[in-house]
């Protein structure tokens, strides 16, 4: 395959990218324009007339996708390819099975790999439900605490916090992830922990903060006087050193193919969103995952959510040079989306060498960041509207409230000014405003696109949490790079290690060898000394 | 004054720029570099050996503050000068009096203005502690819920998060900011009417969301058949339309020379922290505020620290060229800092005019993000190390946890482990690592600097404040810009109260005027439809 800058629709869309459309122009943004630049899917629209793109470069986009493969890459990842690899080099060489974990809902032509890892996620939900119907008749349990960190922490919490609204009445659920002991001590102030389980999630059953963190979990009940087995639930790989019913009570299973930040529909999201939803809320959400993961294979790129914003993305990033991208949801319950958000697209796609292992010669994945409107626009918007890095934005909204608790003030709910904002904010900050005073000028042109739905409920969350899934798959997939390892971890964790190996030495009143790793014992002499 | 662009110190700053220091060559990053990159005050050290500076470069920036005479207009601010203006145009025209509002704590020769802003500021206070007295022997009072929006939220929240370790017992508090109304639906299903305090902020007390809010909070108070009146209270400017005993238990007031992000020291955040920590606590953050405000007015910039900060943040952004920063703390009550410095930060400094108007021909306030290590090590570090974005970080960390609650494992405790993960990837930033599988290489030259203290108490919250504020004042100052105002938040305000017409007109089944916004009624069309 010819390298990302020598493909004929890169050099085509460098080309465009010279004189870009200049939405501030009178008649180029027209109702016209807004009726012309939807695209829809499963109850989501996609309004992407604020883009900085005409139908010109947009062909030319849909030619990159053709020139890349994206939609043949995308039918091999969910049918289980080897997608997670380098060639010619040691690699994970991997499936990237996510999709599998969802696919109980439509029969469908697709490999026996796929299948059979459908078949064992079924087995695992169906283990849960029983599971949880046991729990039910006992009563026992109002808390569950999920400890994980990275993929086993942003995913399931952030898909928590989105559909709060709907939990069971009378549960209540946490989540420890930070090392940082001052985070595990403010939960356990909040439990009881007779009523409390305790759900470990790592895949390799080996991961530092989150054994750390059991640890740190496991004295509490033993503390208490509270046998921790009958209260710790693992979710773990098969035969990993936490797949042991000796400490266990129940082990839920999870496998190579899934990762971390793409694990939110298995046992990783799974336990914890079913205690605190219902099973058939759980499901529900898999269920939006499962449509998505679907017209992430339209071949029609109108019709392809994930495939069009995600090449929307690389026009703003490899053609029109802009770092970062602000997703920002006109709702409360999408506080953490973000975060979760963050960690998926740039562990992905925050890498250096392509799939071949040379080291890429343009841009891969952009720095994600946002906070929810419209408090963002109290805050940081000022330099959306007027500072002099660009930021392009990715705005999410909803017809409906989730509570359907709103009240009417001068004629509109609050439901409905959220959504004024969202649409007022769009329009801003691609027209902009010319005025005398410069201080009241608007430069405009901030690219946006709005994903807007009726209503956040289980199944729009997993429609959501898909479509951001393949938009960064499919951009990786563009860009031929492998977004399923995270290589770029490794460093920091050994260096930890040494460090770690240096304090304990301390302690013991060991002198420690300044050949171990002198700059950790540089740092170190400074901050022992108190 | 000289344009940034042609002062001397900015064009000898360029040709060193053009070839930085490189960290990852051979006894570069040595312990003898740490040692002596050090800052140090009020127990905080500043380490900044892993910036792509060296002493010529660092006294090229302390000529740039020299001639951008920084420390003179950090006086001039402290002393109640007009700093918020912009020349030879309509603008506020107003100090930024914020260090007025917390210093009590040592005589001082400052301004009469000053003086009088601090009285003021003192007689809040004092009118704070006498009602949280009478709370106090009520007993009536368990929770509080704050109402605002940006300044009015984020400051007050976040230091609320990181001291909640130090909350008084049996208090709880509450934030509602966002115009969504599940926001506000999901907290008044968590408190007692009877028992719960509500406490709305408005300087101008005509704040859309804020507004609305407090009318949401007062229709659960209604239809509880309690009267609001005796549970809500109001900070706001005297004599604004919420300055009005028949709807307020209590007024506190701030003054137009206090901005929302720079107000969590004034009653804006006084009311709900002191109700939180206790009235002493409160008076010992402000304490080490001030403390760092007298920081700030070091000639000796190795001494002041925000100076210092600011610069090293300037050498970042205009002369390496970086677009963004990372505040990474690593301390999970800090979890909601980053939030408030990205307010701060590009509310105050993402301008594109300077303070005589002219359009500015280089870069103002970086983009602002971060979340608390170490879980940013399970997400978005994959990118920060091997990502083709170099993103600078700004480490935050102390020695000893809050609650003081934690576990030896494998000879250290959780705290000594999060430590050690903070230096280590200060460390690996850096210096990087050579590898044959260049899945392995880390390039390295990520520069970082690491502020740390012993403990985040009160105190220290109060400096670290403080210490922000200042940096982002002092990098206003340097680039000439005005810190104080935020224009950039009206256009996408306006627009949304034309489209909030046409959505009450449509409600109505009255016709909207296409020609009133017709690119507002093109997205409703759509939106409206279901």
């Amino acid at each position: 395959m010819t390298s990302f800058r020598h493909l004929k629709s890169v050099i085509r869309l460098n080309e465009l990218a010279e004189d870009p459309i200049d939405l501030t122009q009178e008649e180029v943004i027209t109702p016209k324009r807004i009726d012309a630049m939807i695209a829809g899917a499963l109850g989501f629209r996609l309004f992407y007339a604020m883009e900085r793109i005409t139908e010109i470069s947009l062909t030319a986009l849909f030619e990159l996708a053709e020139e890349t493969h994206a939609i043949k890459k995308m039918v091999d990842m969910q049918a289980g390819e080897i997608v997670n690899c380098i060639h010619g080099y040691e690699s994970e060489k991997r499936p990237a099975l996510h999709t599998a974990t969802r696919d109980f809902f439509e029969q469908r032509n697709t490999s026996d790999l796929a299948k059979e890892a459908t078949e064992l996620a079924y087995k695992e939900c169906e283990k849960l439900r029983a599971f949880l119907n046991e729990i039910e008749k006992n009563g026992q349990f109002t808390d569950m605490i999920q400890i994980g960190i990275g993929g086993s922490d942003l995913g399931p919490k952030a898909v928590y916090m989105a559909l709060e609204a709907f939990h069971k009445p009378g549960r209540r659920v946490h989540f420890l992830s930070n090392v940082d002991p001052d985070d595990g001590s403010h939960i356990f102030q909040q439990v009881d922990l007779e009523k409390t389980l305790v759900v470990v999630v790592s895949k390799s059953g080996t991961t530092l903060e989150t054994l750390t963190n059991e640890q740190f979990a496991r004295e509490k009940f033993k503390k208490a006087g509270i046998n921790p087995k009958n209260h710790f639930l693992a979710v773990t790989g098969k035969g990993s050193p936490m797949d042991d019913p000796q400490q266990y009570a129940a082990s839920f299973y999870i496998w190579d193919y899934i990762g971390g930040r793409y694990s939110a529909t298995s046992m990783v999201g799974g336990v914890i969103l079913a205690f605190a939803l219902g099973m058939d809320r759980f499901l529900e959400f898999l269920r939006g995952a499962s449509a998505m993961d679907k017209v992430a294979l339209r071949t029609d790129p109108k019709a392809n959510l994930p495939l069009l914003s995600a090449l929307l993305g690389i026009w703003n990033r490899n053609f029109l040079a802009l770092p970062t991208v602000a997703v920002i949801p006109y709702s409360q319950a999408l506080s953490r989306f973000p975060a979760h958000l963050q960690q998926l697209d740039m562990e992905s796609n925050g890498k250096r060498i392509d799939k071949k292992g040379h080291v890429v010669d343009f841009d891969t994945g952009p720095i994600i960041w946002g906070e929810p409107g419209t408090n963002g626009q109290h805050s940081f918007y000022q330099s959306i509207h007027q500072g002099t890095t660009c930021v392009p934005l990715e705005f999410i909204g909803f017809r409906e409230s989730q509570y359907r608790d709103d009240i009417l003030v001068q004629g509109t709910t609050c439901q409905e000014k959220l959504l004024a904002n969202l649409l007022a904010q769009s329009i801003a900050l691609a027209i902009g405003q010319q005025s005398d005073n410069p201080n009241q000028f608007f430069p405009g042109n901030r690219p946006n696109r709005i994903l807007f739905a009726q209503r956040l409920d289980p199944y729009a969350m997993g429609a959501l949490l898909a479509y951001y899934e393949h938009k960064v798959a499919f951009q990786g997939m563009i860009w031929n790079i492998n977004s399923f390892d995270q290589e770029g971890v490794q460093l920091g964790k050994k260096l930890a290690l040494k460090i770690i190996a240096q304090i304990a030495a301390l302690k013991q009143n060991k002198p420690i060898d300044p050949k171990s790793f002198p700059l950790g014992a540089a740092y170190l002499k400074h901050i022992e000394g108190g």
